[in-house]
């Protein structure tokens, strides 16, 4: 424990201010701030610091702020960018994680939030102290961090982009026709997390025919409707796109879009095939069309604007996932912390057309029903799944999924003995998977309803799947905090799924079929082949530890066979090329 | 001169810094800043001032920040917020008026600032000082007030409206015809600028039927499609709605949508006649769908977003005018500082529709065509007036007007002898009328086109006139430095235009004909009854000095009448019930 926590703890054991909690600030603030002279500087000189390579400023300090030098703020505020701001956001208005505004952690006072780093909570918060991701003297700088303004970083418009656009080869330097033997709709784009590059596999031979550069920890691989252009995103916001017809899979442009991101998508109607590629930011909250040969960045949209419900100003309003229709040339873009599905017409730039659905707040991840008219996306701390029809443009349904923080990925389509078609998703909050009717023609009394939940294999799910040549449902646990869980699968059997009866599963020991006994695995995001016989399964094991891939007969539910690399690092996502073009699911 | 202001002089004129003009903000900095004491406070206290009846954060404050006392801050930003926000922006990003944020600012130095203040400059920046608008006290105030970071006002959403939204009478206690004698289609509302009332006047008689209270400086007024409703609001973003209907009219409700704003409007749209009211802001960057019986608000959408050309983010896009679309059922939303043009469907507000057009950059006023499908509209400091064709939500075209800063009001449609129908807008900057042709299809080698610049009186016109039964054309030169200009009006007879010709115009001395020597007052606004036989001007003096109303005949060109009445406080703008709620112009 540093003197000064030390220092801290006795002042407020000893003081009857303790029960109120607000002392803990000012306690600091007897001492001098460490980056401000006595004497004033010559010209103006906001108190900078850097985020990588951005330039941040230091907001301005008050007589009872903690005391932090520039060089603590600067590294508290990368460590709150790259662990925090994921769930409380950059401006820390919270989301999936409380708000962390100087009014509500000088409530709290120093002590409170030390302990709570340090510790953990139940409802999710990690135990960022005694896991060992932060040391004790971080846990003591990010304390004393959270009780300050939050440094706003800086916008991140068309100059900025241009400045990191590159194109790499140009198009009419590209081929005209396929110049290699890749199965391309079989390929596996498969992300190396913590590498920061991409592994294509071949889904026929599973064989790994190339790892490539990529931005830090891509969150998706998306695919151009021709199925050509392969798209990824890093949470740097960095995007790559490659070139798959080309002799070896090459990328061909890059581009930076924004400080954190988390979507990419193509367009997909008819007649704009692989004209338009979209990415979505977290900061800054916006979206920006690009070129679909080029990357070139045409169009940013910022997504600043009110909740849908209170219709109260929020300034950080993130975009979630990106999806494009197949029934209009529009783009649909959810934002996160508003609760509003944009369905933004790509025909005409210069006069953008734009239809905002007041939906549900935070919105997340989602996919397309059956028939790909209707768009199913988790409002993930509002348990809900909103349902656009994508060919009215207008809120179909919120459907209560009865479980905590649904999580469904793309979802998964099948058609239950039953209920008939149904979209289902599993929960990061608890072991349920919740199946909605989407089948408003055929079954109307199910449309849009929750027609069951039934129990898996335990919570902490992230992804579930199926395919439409597959019998089986297959439901991650990676999340689970119990290994024995997050190292397995649980597979149930359609066909024998049953109105009003908790379908059983049997589970597939994934981890253990690996053979890696070194660290604890987790299991992550079933993916089908093209074909729809063979499920992919990722074991996600630390950077410095062997991860692997296992494929399993989707009929037989027997082990087909193990990808193991030196290259495979902490694999996650796999996008099989077919399947995330065409949205199969 | 006060002793701090001689002692920046002082200093400023022995030193070689002189020239880099960088020094004077951190003279003040040596001495300790007032309004932060030595002892930490015990809790989480910003730096309040407040604005009215808000609360506004002080911003954290560096070393070298001019010392201001929180009174000081407190009037400073008051002051600004009254004078020079409308120009410069809430948030200094500039508008009108250059930016002026703390980066641009200590660059220029205090004394320059200072100077800048007192004698304003030939590009438009007032005179503060020498016209005795400000004390020597405030001048040296704001050039210190400047050199800080401005405070963000506090944001404006759902919440704060309900706290100000007012039902007076409820629309189930209204009556459900007619309950007067007034002949509604001629009557006249008339902005009480100072007084912060609006006038109703007849238009058949002259008399000035009622003053009623409504908020500061009312900007417009407008009417529902029926011809019932008069909705007004003031530049503190009250809206004040009256119903024409009553025995006596009378406010039947009102709102405050922001803190400050411009522009009123109704649903035209056949199908939702007097449905809807939409108000638009200055700040919050925001405008608001409210019912159109109750005031009651609906939907706000914020107009945060992204320069339409550079694509870079701006904080503070206003709502300069909007306007009912005729051939849609959609509101015209005009962004100024993002240059963006939103044609708003109203049919649905769960799901809303937005054509976002990209136009040109300082969005203002503007009017439709005589067909009313085309909207045109100033961008006032780029010099050009953007076309939208409403039926097709497109932008159709964007013309230069050759003068400086064109200032349409709703501008003038007639049909000039050689080229057919036109649109002609004034300027603000200089004495030149720009006349742009209409007709498509009958002149489609003059249609959105400058076919003619021809001069009038002076610069300095806020409006140009006509009507469909005039031959008459008047041009004002309101804000002309020249008093025998500004108290006069030039007459154009359309009969007479010539291709290639300037028109010759006589002058009509208003301020002569109102009879009244105290005071210097201003001509401003042509305004003609609805059977487009009169024209009424503004004879605007002090609010402790006699103003009047002159009524022209427009068939002579005559004196017919001049009102006067000690109610008659600074009036300004003039609103006919049909020709406004019609858009004749």
């Amino acid at each position: 424990m540093t003197d000064r926590v030390t220092q801290a703890r006795t002042f407020l054991k000893g003081s009857a201010a303790l029960a109120i909690g607000l002392l803990a600030a000012p306690l600091y603030a007897q001492e001098k701030p460490a980056d401000h002279g006595d004497t004033p500087a010559a010209a103006y000189q906001p108190s900078m610091t850097t985020l990588g390579e951005l330039q941040v400023e230091i907001p301005g300090r008050r007589a009872d702020d903690p005391i932090m030098s520039a060089e603590e703020f600067q590294q508290a505020t990368k460590i709150y960018f790259e662990r925090c701001a994921g769930c409380h956001g950059v401006l820390r208005k919270g989301a999936t994680g409380k708000p962390l505004t100087p009014d509500i952690t000088r409530e709290l006072g120093y002590d409170h939030l030390h302990s709570f780093i340090t510790y953990g909570s139940p409802a999710g918060m990690p135990n960022w102290g005694t896991s060992g991701d932060l040391t004790e003297e971080q846990v003591d700088m990010m304390a004393r961090y959270v009780l300050l303004d939050p440094p706003t970083p800086p916008e991140f418009g068309m100059p900025e982009m241009l400045a990191t656009w590159k194109v790499m080869v140009a198009p009419e330097d590209r081929p005209t026709e396929k110049m290699n033997d890749i199965e391309i709709d079989n390929l596996m784009s498969v992300t190396l997390r913590d590498s920061g590059e991409i592994a294509l596999i071949d889904g026929d031979t599973h064989e790994i025919l190339q790892i490539i550069k990529t931005g830090y920890a891509v969150h998706i691989s998306r695919i151009s409707a021709s199925g050509r252009y392969l798209f990824v995103i890093g949470r740097d916001a960095k995007v790559v796109m490659i070139d798959l017809w080309m002799e070896t899979p090459t990328p061909v442009a890059e581009i930076k879009m924004g400080t954190e991101a988390r979507s990419i998508e193509t367009s997909k109607f008819e007649g704009y095939e692989d004209k338009y590629a979209i990415a979505g930011a977290y900061w800054p909250p916006q979206f920006v069309i690009m070129d679909g040969a080029t990357l070139e960045p045409l169009k940013i949209v910022s997504t600043r604007g009110n909740l849908y419900d209170e219709q109260v100003y929020h300034p950080e309003p993130r975009v979630a996932s990106i999806l494009g229709s197949h029934f209009k040339p529009e783009f649909i873009v959810n934002v996160k912390e508003t609760g509003k599905i944009l369905m933004v017409d790509y025909t005409d730039l210069v006069n953008l057309k734009t239809t905002e659905i007041a939906a549900e707040r935070f919105l997340h991840d989602g996919g397309l029903d059956s028939t790909h008219r209707y768009f199913m996306v988790a409002a993930n701390a509002r348990n809900k799944i909103a349902v656009v029809d994508t060919k009215e443009g207008k809120l179909t349904a919120l459907v209560d999924t009865e479980g905590q923080t649904p999580h469904p990925g793309r979802g998964a389509n099948f058609t239950h003995p039953d209920y008939g078609p149904v979209w289902a998703t599993s929960h990061l909050g608890d072991e349920t998977v919740a199946m909605i009717g989407t089948d408003p023609e055929g079954h109307p009394d199910q449309a849009w309803k929750l027609v069951q939940s039934f129990d898996a294999l335990g919570g902490g799910s992230l992804f579930i799947k199926t395919h439409p040549n597959s019998n089986h449902l297959y439901v991650d646990a990676t999340l689970n905090p119990e290994s024995d869980v997050s190292s397995s699968v649980a597979v149930f059997t359609i066909s024998d799924m049953k109105a009003g009866e908790a379908p059983e599963y049997v589970t597939l020991p994934i981890v253990e079929w690996a053979g890696i006994a070194d660290g604890q695995p987790r299991v992550v995001q079933p993916e089908f082949n093209k074909q729809g016989d063979e499920v992919w399964f990722s074991v996600w094991n630390a950077k410095d530890k062997e991860s692997a891939i296992v494929v399993v007969d989707d009929k037989t539910l027997e082990l087909k066979h193990v990808i193991k690399d030196p290259r495979l690092i902490t694999p996650t996502g796999k996008f099989n090329v077919f399947n995330t073009g065409k949205d199969v699911y």
